[in-house]
């Protein structure tokens, strides 16, 4: 048995972390406090399980970064594939959460769940018509690992399911077709239902406007990606201008969203507040994740979700 | 081509129906304004589509009633079966509508969706932990074609369904095991999410009292059924002093919910005013059963759901 590994972790993680990866065995888990933690331990650790990324945190005798998050775009990739250091990202562990969180939104829409629970609030008994949801077409714009999690459950329920993803060559998932960027508006007209997934990009900023949204038209939208990709003056229109029977956002703009946004109180939107990825399984799935790369570590096993 | 054949609609059906009616080729529709009228209309026709009885409506030409609702207990089935007056029942058409708010129900609970609408009234911005029920065990009390179509959701979306039905033997549905009534509470101890399905019936009124919902424990509760199988001081009890997560109800001891009642207000229940069964499909389902009916009444086929 190899002496125990010597494993930072960076604090800024959510709530079970920390508690699934001292469970794991053969690690010495050292939890820092604070960011100047992180750069003092890491100088005396091989393994590092971070998000944020400073470059003090690049000590020489680093050997693996595990992100905390699905997304690594803030790790300096060329750097570390110079020094040798592998990353390897948390993708997988938002999906089944982000998922059914996207229904839940979907539903608190098309079941009149959400406005029933602001009648609720005044003691208003109002039956109102209600939808189905199987048999109608979603889309899901940026369809990764997060989007196919919802891409499952939707077709699990007899929607069909078409997508935009930024390389649609070779996608094997259980969506019908799947095109590239050129192609949304004509995927959103398709569409009953048009779920974003977008993480924040350049590429990607504004994205759905007043464009996009005539081409949803009486369809329902669902944002659980990145607020960034929504024009909320547009959508706002869209709602009372246009045809566009609801929208159910659990990111935004700016968030926390300000009291002044009219989404707020719109009748026809469902607000959460950012915690599409919360759940009690997030640690216990990157300490998964991170068990299997150990082992890759040791020369034991295949790494998953390795990235440098 | 045979005549076009009488039938007479009573006009409390639910919204959509007398549409999806109007279309069906080779039927010349009497459209009732008021009782009165249906048991006039029927004294010149064949055929009954209708949902509340009345005596007089047993007109001597009568030879089928499609029933709109799914239960039949309000007919007189041994008079019928004297007469030889054939009763199909609308068994069928409220599943997938049901189904939907099920999960619409359980999700604003698990994904705190509810509690989220209600902080946005105040334009609170608080994300709270949020759970998963993939891999978790949801009990289906009354087993039958309306739960199943929860079951089938449930099973597509990973959990584990069990059940109680009255009559569990030959159960061929996809619910792991299904009990006899006796085993409620074992099946409660066992579930994360209970639901109710149950029609309005002696046997089962105040079902879900403080020892069941005791059983249930640190679980939810979601009643699509009929409000008569709970206790509802039990309820807030177990909310209140016992350890249930949370209720999701859509029908209630009393309706519409009286003004007193704590449901209301309930930080952890979800309340929507008795609508699960509202579908704009409901007319069209209603309407398919009833013209494979209406080819079995003239010997041309199998009749569907018919009872007498």
């Amino acid at each position: 048995m190899s002496d125990p590994l010597r494993v930072v972790l960076d604090p800024r993680h959510p709530r079970g972390v920390a508690e699934s990866f001292r469970a794991i065995d053969g690690i010495d888990l050292i939890e820092a406090e604070d960011p100047d933690g992180v750069a003092a331990a890491v100088r005396d650790a091989a393994v590092l399980v971070g998000w944020k990324w400073e470059d003090r945190f690049l000590a020489d005798g680093l050997r693996w970064i595990q992100s905390i998050s699905a997304g690594v775009e803030q790790f300096p990739l060329d750097e570390l594939a110079r020094r040798g250091v592998a990353l390897t990202s948390a993708r997988g562990v938002h999906g089944p959460q982000i998922a059914e969180h996207t229904f839940a939104l979907l539903l608190a829409m098309t079941r009149n769940v959400a406005i029933s629970t602001r009648d609720a609030t005044e003691r208003i008994w109002r039956p109102r018509m209600a939808e189905e949801i199987a048999g109608r077409t979603m889309a899901i714009v940026g369809l990764g690992s997060i989007g196919e999690e919802v891409a499952g459950r939707a077709v699990a329920w007899d929607m069909r399911v078409i997508g935009i993803k930024a390389n649609p060559d070779g996608y094997d998932g259980v969506a019908e077709r799947v095109s590239g960027p050129g192609a949304l508006l004509d995927v959103c007209r398709e569409a009953d239902v048009v779920v974003s997934v977008l993480p924040d990009h350049p590429d990607t900023r504004g994205l759905f406007d007043d464009e996009a949204f005539a081409a949803i038209g009486a369809g329902w939208f669902v944002n659980v990606g990145r607020g960034s990709a929504v024009d909320e003056d547009a959508l706002v229109r869209a709602l009372d201008d246009g045809e566009l029977r609801g929208a159910g956002l659990d990111v935004f703009e700016v968030e926390p969203l300000p009291d002044d946004s009219p989404l707020w109180s719109h009748p026809r939107v469902v607000v959460t507040p950012h915690m599409g990825g919360l759940s009690p399984a997030y640690g216990p799935r990157l300490a998964r994740i991170f068990e299997q790369n150990l082992a890759a570590f040791r020369g034991e096993g295949a790494w998953r979700n390795r990235i440098v």
